[in-house]
């Protein structure tokens, strides 16, 4: 079935706004077995609203009203609306007292524009806005449905979980969009790609997409499913898929690394501390966004001049001067270095070129080595990334947590 | 006059993929005195997109279309503006041999759907691509004008930049958005919203709107000028706001505070070192988020631990016992210590409380110390911010550097 979703709000025809509300809904809607066929963005225009949706009405089974439903002047979507639909707007005086008691207990100004938010396009059933004041309605026109929705994401959100999915998996009467997301570490695009197109080939009914994130490669996988159907092609095709990449796979349900690494260390009990040189804390600020991470987190060191390296690291001025900064000898010095100085079970490290400048004959821009050591193991892993300044750094960041769960699985294997 | 743009891309359909474009777009439109009325996003499909086209056609005296002019099977936006227009495709011969020998020089396959791309709506001027294969075209429909350009931004902006716009200026005929653009750090909205609406509101003439990021205040202000009228009231206005908030104002060129700091420090010949507790690092790559930040980052640590604080910044023992992790004392002796840790001219510290978990009675979720130390000075600032985890870790992160960047301007002020 067809659906179209319209944005009201004339900020959102500014440089500075963009509609991001309809992504949320698009996958919603796909869920419940609609095809989104357009979508577009309208300003605080009551005559432009009731153009663009007599446009949506004949071409879809479905419309998506989102925002222009606040106490302000310039919310019209309910006049655009009733135009649109030739029907009249309804004061609801049940609504009306519903909305006075609540203002007034909140000490908010109530008068002639907030009551607007009490009127009703003719015939329209009431969506109840469980987090702030203006309502939603659900309409049906020629047996097109027309859904219109607060604009701000924090009442949108819940009011379609609550108030609209229902209803469109009554309109969708079972047909639906299934999804799998598999999420991939320590790979690039390429080799994921090469590993799974003789697979997923296998698979036309399944549309399979290969996304290259900063921090993993992501495979989603997507099936329209008829009333009834069980996804069990979907099923299939991703257990073979998980079986072929084996522990490169680290989630099906799009967990961050930082957190997938975080529950090991936890679960192993270990500590870690981090020495970063190119990524100067992205490392740390990283491992930190999960909360709780101070069970396993001890600190680290941001050892980007070579003088931090040896005083804080403990790095032999001659490694340094033998093989250079960003080499595998020194990444495996600054892990040893920083797990002694904070005293963790686990140094991980970081030392690359992220450029624009500091290239050399022999080292690009882009290079970067990670080093770990625990008290047993001392390895590196070496990359070159393309990519500006940033990129190189998000990326190495994503490639030393991946390094890092490659021991982790290493020694759950054989424990020391 | 009225403007509309058409993305064109069954991506852009997916919960996955928003247009990106029409933003810049916008902002390009505007300051050659285009005002967008409408955005909308259609799927590849010749007859979807020339029933948008046709709707566009009818509201405005512009239309910028957007993707769908490569040389795949489902880049239809050519036969889709045919349609609309009631036109024939033309296959240009010219066009053709060039596309042919680019391609065939590159090493890329030619065959009949590259050579589509040689296609032209009947009476279209082509609109060179100097980057990619596709190019653009401009075209004219009872005085409506239509441009068609490439899907990808690196190919759409310089094909803008160097063939629409200077048409589009011809057509604006010198009306055009003026803008202004003023950060502020240091100041919460409502000390900026309180201190300035006095002045702005003398000007109503002039939008200005007050925007929270989490590194700044921004002040936008904008004024449509008629042709050839100069931007004096907005010169005049930006000139008061300037003066009303003296050296809280630290770009009117949208430069990142990190950025202007690093500039600062590397002027004055001082080296910093930053202590990060709760932002664990998130200091540290904002400010090595610049380019050459090497000349006067020399690096720090990640005292995430209580354990980091005493062993790699010698905050004593005692006085982490006396005040909590969390405090004006510890954010002070963080700041000594990394100095002397790292042997820079300047030590920089954060120490707080992110949440969810560790507030106390006495010291809530968001509070945050900041600690400075040079040789001379040490001082601290302390702030309760409200928001998630990572909004604290962000906004801890611009504080810091606010705060870095009023030291550096006293120093400046009274050289020790």
């Amino acid at each position: 079935m067809k659906a179209e979703i319209i944005a009201v709000g004339s900020e959102l025809l500014t440089p500075d706004h963009s509609d991001t509300n309809s992504l949320w809904i698009t996958q919603k809607l796909n869920e419940a077995g609609f095809q989104v066929h357009g979508k577009t963005v309208v300003g605080d225009d009551a005559e432009a609203i009731a153009d663009r949706l007599r446009f949506a009405l004949a071409r879809a089974q479905l419309v998506i009203v989102g925002g222009g439903l606040g106490p302000t002047e310039d919310d019209v979507t309910r006049p655009g609306v009733a135009r649109a639909l030739g029907r009249r707007l309804v004061r609801d005086t049940a609504l009306l007292e519903e909305l006075r008691a609540r203002f007034t207990r909140r000490g908010y100004p109530w008068g002639a524009p907030q009551e607007r938010q009490a009127d009703l396009v003719e015939g329209a059933e009431v969506l109840p806005n469980a987090v702030g004041s203006a309502p939603g309605m659900w309409l049906e026109e020629h047996g097109v449905h027309v859904a219109l929705l607060p604009g701000p994401p924090a009442e949108l959100v819940p009011m379609f979980e609550s108030e609209v999915m229902p209803r469109l998996q009554r309109l969708g009467r079972g047909r639906r969009l299934a999804r799998k997301s598999i999420r991939i570490a320590g790979m690039t695009e390429s080799q994921v790609d090469g590993c799974l197109a003789p697979i997923y080939r296998q698979y036309p009914q399944i549309q399979t997409t290969i996304l290259a994130a900063a921090s993993h490669i992501g495979v989603r996988l997507q099936q329209w499913l008829a009333p009834g159907e069980p996804p069990a092609a979907l099923e299939e095709l991703a257990g073979k898929i998980h079986a072929a990449l084996g522990s490169a796979v680290f989630t099906e349900d799009d967990e961050p690394l930082e957190e997938v690494v975080g529950r090991m260390l936890r679960e192993s009990r270990r500590t870690l501390a981090v020495a970063e040189s190119c990524t100067a804390g992205l490392l740390g600020g990283c491992v930190t966004r999960v909360p709780g991470s101070s069970d396993y987190f001890l600190g680290g060191i941001l050892c980007y001049s070579n003088d931090a390296k040896i005083r804080l690291c403990g790095v032999p001025e001659e490694l340094l001067r033998a093989h250079g900064a960003v080499s595998a000898e020194v990444a495996e010095a600054l892990a040893r270095g920083v797990r002694a100085a904070l005293g963790s079970a686990i140094g991980l490290a970081i030392t690359g070129i992220a450029g624009p400048g500091g290239a050399t004959a022999e080292k690009p821009v882009g290079l970067v080595y990670v080093g770990y050591a625990d008290g047993a193991h001392t390895s590196h892993q070496r990359r070159i990334f393309s990519g500006a300044r940033n990129t190189v750094r998000e990326r190495s960041v994503y490639l030393a947590l991946a390094f890092l769960r490659s021991r982790l699985l290493a020694a759950e294997e054989a424990p020391s």
